[in-house]
């Protein structure tokens, strides 16, 4: 997220603006964590991971008093708000305080940016790309480790909160015979199904499996119970592993997608923001409050587009931290087919088909 | 590129398809090097780098008659054709020839895999995610080895032919000072101001400056000619390095993108021929003789989409074997805003603002 | 451990020996999963990691009997043993099934290659710098997630087995507060003293703190103990994450150490083969019973040494499964005075110094 | 080296001395360019690459004056130069200054830090082990790129100035099929054996050739030249590629052990300093004139040991600036014979062995 606090601030002063940094989130913008950045401040930050600025989870909420106040003192025109699903909620926050407070009616935009890759209104959000590449690496090591044991699955813990975009994708990466998320619920018929399957693997030629677990998929289904499961049933076909992944998931230099996708954010939010302000400039103050003024930034196919947070709300579930709809979950079926499971892919994606006959009357 | 030929093959089994595995190109293709492969040949193969089935430059017109021979004799229904601009042009090829031969009337679909990503009719080709890692990590070394040397600026040449990409997209997450590429032409007045520009800069704090250079970005403004021209024109303010990347752009394990790229590309092509064999099924035979029957398989805006290979070849500039639209190009310009030149963002991304008069009275 | 088999069997095909190669171990030895191996096949190994002929952890007196036949008909004239403590061990359990199977009285030579670096008889096996750069470089990862959180302690468990080289090596490379390990035994005073000297730290200018924990280091103080104590400790102070590093430590590419000890270990193993084949030549065959003709070949200060395996045993703690001597646990001192523990290194490195005056008068 | 410079500063802290950062090396010596650090001002430095306090190619004798006065007027006592060939010679020249200037007789010591490895006095030096890292999984990367392709041979020129060190362990580690360095001079007639001899070998199942050549090798032979070479006699059986892999061998998060090494380094420096302030510490102050009060600090067979700069200048090649004797020269003929080369070994390492009868009587 830093290469988009850089692009923001330099394309920021050049248009003119005057950029000030908040430090520590919106607990930083209560408490005047609040200081300009300027050109030179934010150089070298393409490549840095992390967050310079500072992260805390608290939200808005909490403060909303001390925020109003601190816009009115450092005199602030519009928000850039960088994080993940604390972010978005966050900007609903101070959407919904409008109301209460004429300070917050100053246009704002949410960029997505967290590894869960969870926040509505955008396919993706930088630093799921960094996660993946650990992820699948990770994995990548740890089937090696098996090289030249004898049959042995590993149960791996990825992060996402609810989300299970990290697991399906590290899993369609790795070549995992299963990803197990929220998204796509499973009983324990399924993960029966799944360890006869392994077994029945593992009895040719096939030596090593791989499960990748959502920390969040299943309060029951957790990954020790997993890991039982799979122990018992395998006795004697194979044995087990487990491993939490954990906070190296969120740790590494950011990849060059995360970088130039972190870049354009930045860049698009302060052009975007610019834009607002002239539209909502009117009698020498700027006043925002019709609900185009506060919007999520977000890639979708490929483009970058500003919905609405009041729109965006319309598509979250809220105590699951997700959005409602994700793109990602039709490559699933991919997951299990490669897999070797018996299941037809959608049929919007294909119609069956008859049998082939040879060409020109040849039989194979 | 291995990961399209897996779920292509894995896919194809589970279609009841007989696949075969050409080694080594239109070559092979020609010459027989076929064979039957099923599930588990391609087992492992999502994780690995280059290609497995072999690659050569050869081009189908130097052994169409054998090629045509091969099709009839190993009863080949369709082709799955996976590589850079000479799979393109092959592919081009065939369709040519299908004036002459009738056993080239079966469906075809070129998938694009190159470092380059200068195939026409796709966005995006598999191998460009991790070349680019590479490359962006290597950057960060070159630029770290400086760290406590005084002012440095290293001159880095990347491959892509005359495909800009790889340098732009390094550069832009590098936080390079200029990309060279061919596709946005550059005559000594740019390298004066450029080099004049770095040299600006080293006066004040800034330490260390990164030029990217592709390959065939001019005949003559070669790395060497740009390295001496930095070095003469920069005496006494910096030193400079030059670095021509080469091969190790070629090799590495695949990114997870890419793995999943991969792993789409490869089961849309299989169905995509599944549904063209049935089309083109007659009377006991194949016939595909449309231009539909014979299409590029390209990411475009995140979608995959098939564009019949007559229309691809539209858009293409043969000569330097490149697409003639790239939407990366509209990125050019916020690297060169972000290395602090003073160029103007095309209007048609925002208008230029006035000044922001202080909200409430304040003035700062 | 691969390039010590490739060095082996290229040296040994080159000084005229038929080199076998026995897959799975022990095991495999007894059921004659043994094949002849040339020079290409072993091509490409210095850079693989894992275990190319397969492992097993079964030990021979499973099968002494079994062992001595495979000897007698696959004509062994003598053993290279590439492994961890097992390795040793089965060794040993070689030399002492002399006294009943002549067919054992043949040289034989174990060869420590294990990531725990616990095998008596060497300061280092082959794969311990692999997995130490593996954990150092998750470690970075791992305090680099924390980067803009205030401050939050990680516990990481290491591999190791009773070993904690890997704890302690990865501690001292990565700056951590503490490494706990079996060798340097702990009370719940030294633990509660570390989480105090943390708390205390914290409250400065430090935001992030690191504790390694060796697997088997303590039956009762485990990885969620530790978690638990500093948890409740830091509370208000700092927050807690734990890790258990699993077995991405034992998988990926061997460091370019690993493959030139391994390569070294090969060669210097069958040239002392070959020796003391011809010296246990007599009367037309080999005899091999004296102590010196069963040796563990270890690097001891940077010399490859072969040190009988009845004289390595008495070195060894067979419980825990370490050397009683291991010269790494002088530096663990280093670590704790790096981390500001008031602790005086070992008087033997210095002597206490007295107040240095001034030059020349000078007083500062 | 940072490794080096915070572990020096904190135990220097801990004895009571107070410790003076030099910024630019000798040049910031003699220009004041010196500030107190404390044990903060070091905190996260093992993990970072590249010289935190600024380097400067300048030697002592353009501004011996300087220096001494610089020495007084910080009242320094003692010296830690870390660095490679320039720390060697800036020592000795400050040795031998100290028959002029009374101020520079102060005890002082040179850490060996540079990834050439070309320091006297040690057989490794800081950062080497990461720059062989580097090299060698850029290596793995170069000849995976041709995985797929018909026969190739890359050339790789890697640093090292006359020092071959870096390439032939490289070449060792990456199963190269030769490496050209300084220390083992070629000529042409060898040149065209090895051509010849790949030649041959890519007659057979071998695809991939790695040649290793260190920059300054041979000043006619060049990489060009090689290349141009091989490129014309391998035509038809194998194509030719070269790279120069420049300075990202120099950047990159430094390996565990160069840390570790780093580490152990600073703390002996500072100890042995002490010792040495304290022998030369007569009527109120310091003053050390005999060689063994200036020592480089050398790693040798797994010791640290001190040696004076004195005694380390006989064993010197000023002019190619390497040791006269290298350790691991005695490692080349291992590359040349698992690269199939009809060498024999040092007759010092083993002795030529007889026919091995059979065993038993049997025969295979």
């Amino acid at each position: 997220m830093n290469a988009a606090v850089r692009s923001a601030v330099r394309i920021g002063v050049l248009q003119g603006h005057q950029m000030l940094a908040v430090h520590d989130s919106f607990d930083g913008l209560a408490h005047g964590m609040i200081e300009p950045i300027g050109w030179s401040g934010v150089a070298g930050w393409t490549g840095k991971g992390g967050s310079m600025l500072g992260t805390k989870r608290s939200l808005p909420n909490e403060f909303m008093e001390e925020i109003s106040l601190s816009i009115t003192k450092f005199n602030i025109h519009a928000l850039i708000i960088i994080g993940g699903f604390e972010a978005f909620v966050g900007g609903l926050q101070l959407v919904q305080a409008r109301e209460k407070y004429e300070e917050l009616c100053i246009p704002l935009v949410v960029v997505p940016a967290t590894v869960s890759n969870n926040v509505p209104g955008s396919d993706f959000s930088i630093g799921a790309d960094t996660a993946l590449n650990t992820i699948t690496m990770t994995c990548d090591r740890i089937k090696q480790s098996a090289a030249g044991t004898k049959r042995r699955v590993f149960i791996v813990e990825t992060m996402g909160g609810y989300c299970g975009y990290l697991a399906t994708m590290a899993g369609l990466a790795s070549g995992a015979d299963a990803a197990y998320v929220y998204e796509d619920p499973f009983n324990i018929h399924d993960l029966e199904m799944n360890v006869e399957h392994l077994v029945e693997k593992m009895k040719t030629t096939v030596k090593r499996g791989l499960i990748l677990r959502n920390e969040k998929c299943n309060a029951n289904y957790t990954t020790d119970f997993i890991f039982n499961l799979y122990s018992e049933e395998g006795k004697g076909v194979f044995d087990c592993r487990k491993n939490v992944l954990g906070h190296m998931q969120q740790g590494g230099t950011p990849s060059p997608f995360d970088r130039n996708f972190g870049t354009k954010m930045g860049l698009k939010s302060v052009l975007w923001l610019t834009d607002k302000l002239k539209e909502c400039y009117r009698h020498g103050r700027i006043f925002a409050n019709s609900p185009d003024t506060a919007c999520v930034l977000g890639m979708k196919k490929r483009s970058l587009v500003f919905q609405p947070l009041s729109e965006a709300k319309e598509g979250t579930d809220f105590e699951h931290r997700i959005p409602t709809q994700q793109w990602w979950l039709k490559l699933r079926p991919i997951l299990k087919i490669l897999a070797k499971y018996k299941i037809s892919l959608d049929t919007s994606e294909r119609t069956e088909m008859e049998h082939i006959v040879t060409k020109r009357g040849q039989i194979r």
